[in-house]
């Protein structure tokens, strides 16, 4: 085998990742140890928060240690094992790392089964963490009823994608907000969510009023900023903001308007943070529910795929600046060429 | 009887109440129909949230029409009555308005049985609904467990040093913070807090962060601004921010720090906002316990009384610039003089 391509992080940014924050070894690889197996990344998420790791603060991953490599939520192949409960040829789900080749205990590996016709690349994002921050994200913190009015912001992304959706395969009147007529129209037509509402281009709290004129039951909330105070001041009594993820705030200088809070006051409304990790028991029986719509085709999603890690820090560059469309991956390696 | 004096709103203040956005009328006062009841106003509360109701928009309390009398929450004592349920002299609490006479159906108020010992005062403030607040608030929405720890903003206030009292008889690690050194002294030596900051002094961030080495369980916001910022960086997993009042941002242009609430995420943290009217149920039991601590001395309270409906702008600036001790309130008129 060759070398190991690794990409370390050497230094904290500030507000922009670039690419003089990473550091780039090629190293030998070693041997994979007793219950060990060694596996071939193909693909590297890019995750919104991928960016807050590389903060000194502690957010829900310990901070990013600088000179090591860089922690990446990666899908892979196996290609040696130590272990019983893999093979060559099995593709696994694992924290391999930016990196071409990761070593880990199998324990540490998750074993897919992919399905005919559903992209490798869908495991590592929409049937994966993803659809189970959406589904867990709504159902749990949200509570939904039937009936209620949903917004989700960030709508066309990843996450925000199958929020809107599955909101609408549970009976709720759903209103996506993105950015950009691109986007709101593959929101549209593509996952049939008919409220939609550009933020670059609309009025919002105007389309807002229009769109929700008895209020916000649920508020499905992945950006922050003025927009989600406008969400709040419209939540109906008992509302709730499932507050996924603050992505307008990553890079630093973003407020709330104090007195919107009060509306949480007035209204006895919750606003409450999901954190995937605490729902990973229903790992199998919601990600399961989510292939089987997926596999019938009445779950959409868009999988934007940059090609090498060199694409790194475009990748993160893309994911903060909304370019991205869907969820963001760099393949690290072609799967029809190991 | 005389003219009944009566305080009316006739503009909506921008910051600052001023004497300017009102209008006092002296008007006779009609007899009580059937069922209803002539009431002489007594005392006149002054929560801070009484800056609110004089907005436009709406919050617990629908605006405040212009032209009307001042809404008003009071205490008073019966004078005439067409109902049976209640006879001259019964002491009741209702919502009387910022005037000297109010009729009422007897219905609408809620009769008093004061202790001895205990000031009449108390019955419309600790012993009413900011003791409800303080205890259902901490205990139904923050979910206290003994030995956890509990932040209190504006401490030394009404609803705050209730609830720090309350924390303490649950078994909780109290930590309270108010303005400046007589407050601090009041809560630490009469109420026995121990961990008490003075925000006006001290810094705040790092006596939390010796005071709450481990995190905060449960902040009791009254507040809100940079100081709940600072608590809300603070909350150990699954913390709970009881959200009772936002006090600060009631006249405006006081932000929160997006980026702070990304602990709600981080720590899988709840904010969730108190309406007092939702416990109502729960009046007769909780506020018997408190009277029980009043009359026994085990609950420290501290009343402000100004005197005359003419000291109405006075209380509610004091109130805003925290310059009261424990609760504000006004006193129409005397009661030994009725």
């Amino acid at each position: 085998m060759s070398l190991n391509t690794q990409w370390r992080l050497i230094a904290r940014p500030e507000g922009e990742v670039g690419r003089e924050h990473f550091e780039v070894t090629h190293l030998a690889l070693p041997e994979p140890g007793p219950g060990e197996v060694r596996v071939r990344n193909l693909y590297l998420l890019i995750p919104p928060s991928m960016r807050l790791w590389m903060n000194a603060k502690e957010t829900y991953f310990p901070p990013q240690p600088l000179g090591e490599v860089m922690t990446g939520i990666t899908l892979g192949v196996v290609e040696s094992s130590r272990d019983p409960s893999l093979v060559p040829g099995d593709y696994v789900n694992g924290l391999g790392g930016c990196q071409e080749w990761s070593i880990a205990p199998a324990g540490h590996l998750q074993k897919l089964a992919p399905r005919p016709g559903v992209p490798l690349a869908a495991y590592r994002s929409v049937l994966d963490v993803q659809g189970l921050t959406a589904y867990c994200g709504l159902t749990e913190i949200g509570k939904p009823k039937a009936g209620e009015t949903l917004v989700v912001t960030a709508a066309a992304g990843s996450v925000g994608s199958l929020a809107c959706q599955i909101g609408k395969k549970l009976g709720l009147k759903v209103v996506g907000i993105a950015g950009g007529p691109e986007k709101c129209a593959w929101l549209r037509d593509e996952c049939g969510i008919e409220h939609v509402i550009d933020y670059k281009h609309d009025d919002v709290a105007a389309r807002l009023d229009v769109l929700c004129p008895d209020g916000i039951d649920i508020a499905y909330e992945n950006v922050g900023g003025p927009v989600m105070d406008m969400l709040i001041e419209r939540l109906r009594f008992k509302g709730r903001v499932v507050l996924c993820g603050l992505v307008s705030s990553y890079n630093g200088g973003v407020t709330q308007n104090t007195a919107s809070l009060m509306t949480l006051v007035n209204k006895a409304a919750r606003m409450e943070g999901f954190l995937v990790s605490e729902y990973l028991h229903r790992y199998e029986d919601v990600v399961g529910i989510l292939q089987d719509w997926a596999a019938e085709g009445s779950l959409k999603y868009q999988i934007e795929v940059l090609d090498g890690l060199d694409s790194i820090v475009e990748a993160i560059g893309r994911v903060f600046h909304g370019k991205n469309r869907g969820v963001q991956l760099v393949k690290i390696c072609d799967e029809r060429s190991v």
